[in-house]
C-alpha cells in the first residue's frame, strides 16, 4: 500500500521574530493543510525554533546569557526561559493563529505523551566537543504513537524545541534536529517530505544574490561546493543533517523561503536535496 | 452499558508555588493513574492553577498588576506572562515529572487541539460585574472528541488555565471553572468525579481547625451553613461550582487536601458535596 504523505516543516527563528512574516505563514500553512483544503489535504507538522524572544527575556529579566563559541550555554534560568518562551508563548500563539484560519492544530513539548526523549548532552560527547553546553538535550527517540493518532485524527502537530529526559528534566533542544529526528521517525509510516524553512531562498553559491539558489544537491555536488568554499559555513549543519535524512528514509529534503510555502511543495522553488 | 470512571482533579496555586508538595502530590497521581496501575487504573485529567510564578515573573519584568476588589486584570503584557508561565513552566514541568513517575502526561491549553474555546469577558456580562478584567476568557465549549482519544491512549492529560477564542486570542481563564466545564462535558462519556485538591482538609466550619471538617454537603446544609456565616467567603465561588456541576451530570465533587489524594478518591477523606 502506498504511504501517505506529511510534511514536516522547520520554521527558522527569524521567522518567529517576525510578526508579520509568521502570521503570512500560518494562513499558507493553515490553506494547505487546514479544514478547507479538505477532501485533498495532506497532514502537516510543523516544528518552530526559538528566535530572538528567550534572549530578550533574559536580558529584561537581568540573566546574563553565557555564550561559547557564539553557542548560547542553557543555564538552569535559562532552561526556565526557554520552557517558558518556547513550549509557551510562541508555541500557543501558534496554535491559537493556526485555529483562527480553520486549521486545527495542537502544540506539544518533547516530553508531552513522551514524544520526544533525549538525553543532556555531555562536554565529552561527540556534539559536546569538550564544551559544557548545559540543559541541552540531544535527540534518542521520536515516539511516533502518539503523533500518528493525532495526524489521522487531521490534527496539525506542532512541536516547539524542548525535550525531557523521561527522569524529570526538560531539555532545549535544536529545532533542526527536532524536524530531522521525527521525520525519519515518521517515515516508517508516512511518505515524508521534510521542509527547512527561513529567510533565505534555498542554498545559494552566492549568499548576496537570491537568484543563484542551486535547485538540485546531491551528495556529489555538495562535496563539490563544499572543496570549492561556496556553501556558507552556516548552511553546513543543516545540509548535513539534509543528507542524513534522506539516507534514513525521508524522501525528499527542500530548504528554502518560508513566503513560498506552496511553491516550496510544489517544487517550483527551494533547494532540493535528493540522494543522486 | 456502564460508562469508565474518570477523575478530573484540579490542584491549587498553593501547591503549585511549593516544590515539595507539587512533587510529592504528582507522586501519588501518577501511582494512582500511570502505568504501575494497570490494569486496575483508573483515566485522570488534571487541571492546575497558576500560582504565584507569574505574579513574580511581571515583577522580575517591572510590569505593574492592576487590581481590582483584591483580582487581577490580565492586560497584553500579563497574558503573556501567564501563557508562558501556565502553558509553558509549569505545565511542561508537571508533565515531565509525571512522566519520570511512569506515568505517560500531555500538557494542553485551550487552543491546543481547540479543546476549550471561550470568548473575553465583556466588563458588562454578569460576571464582568461593570470591570474590564482584560484578557480573560468565560468558557463556552470543551471538545470532547480529542480528550476522549487521547484519555482512551492511557494518557493522562494536563490542562494549563489558558484558552482562546478561535479567532487567533488566548485568554487567561479561571482553572476552577476549566475544570469544572471539562468534568460536566466529559460527564456524557465517562462517569466523572471532579476533585478540587488544595491546601485545607475540605469544608472547614472553622477556618482555624482542620479537624472541622465537613464530611458531606448537601444543597440544604449548605444553605444553612451559609445563612449562618460558616461558610468561608472565598470558598463561595467553589461551592457554588460544585453544586452546578453535580447539577450537571457529574457525579460527585470532592474538595480536600492535595496531600491526600488517594484518600480523597477512597472517600476517606474531604467533603463530598452531594446532591441530596
Amino acid at each position: 500500500m502506498e504511504k501517505e504523505k506529511l510534511y514536516v516543516i522547520k520554521i527558522g527563528g527569524n521567522i518567529i521574530d517576525d510578526e508579520q512574516k509568521l502570521s503570512s505563514f500560518l494562513k499558507d500553512f493553515a490553506q494547505i493543510f487546514g479544514a478547507s483544503s479538505h477532501p485533498f489535504r495532506s497532514r502537516g507538522l510543523l516544528v518552530h525554533g526559538g528566535g530572538k524572544l528567550a534572549t530578550k527575556m533574559a536580558a529584561q529579566l537581568g540573566i546574563e546569557q553565557q555564550m561559547v563559541d557564539g553557542r548560547r550555554i542553557t543555564d538552569a534560568e535559562t532552561l526556565k526561559i526557554v520552557t517558558m518562551v518556547y513550549a509557551g508563548l510562541i508555541n500557543k500563539n501558534i496554535v491559537a493563529q493556526l485555529q483562527s484560519n480553520g486549521c486545527n492544530a495542537l502544540g506539544l513539548s518533547g516530553a508531552d505523551g513522551n514524544t520526544i526523549k533525549s538525553h543532556k548532552r555531555g562536554s565529552n560527547s561527540a556534539l559536546g566537543g569538550g564544551i559544557d553546553y548545559g540543559f541541552v538535550g540531544d535527540v534518542d527517540a521520536v515516539n511516533t504513537g502518539l503523533l500518528q493518532s493525532l495526524l489521522a485524527q487531521q490534527i496539525a502537530v506542532v512541536l516547539a524545541p524542548i525535550t525531557h529526559d523521561g527522569n524529570g528534566l526538560l531539555l532545549n533542544t535544536n529545532a533542526d534536529t527536532i524536524a530531522q529526528e521525527t521525520a525519519k521517525a515518521l517515515s516508517n509510516v508516512y511518505d515524508v517530505e521534510l521542509i527547512y524553512s527561513f529567510e533565505k531562498s534555498g542554498v545559494l553559491l552566492d549568499v548576496n544574490d537570491e537568484a543563484s539558489v542551486v535547485a538540485t544537491l546531491t551528495p556529489t555536488y555538495y562535496q563539490e561546493l563544499k572543496e570549492k568554499q561556496l556553501i556558507f559555513a552556516g548552511m553546513i549543519p543543516k545540509l548535513d543533517n539534509a543528507f542524513a535524512a534522506i539516507n534514513s528514509g525521508v524522501s525528499k529534503v527542500i530548504i528554502g523561503k518560508a513566503e513560498e510555502l506552496q511553491q516550496l511543495i510544489n517544487g517550483n522553488s527551494g533547494t532540493a536535496i535528493v540522494n543522486a
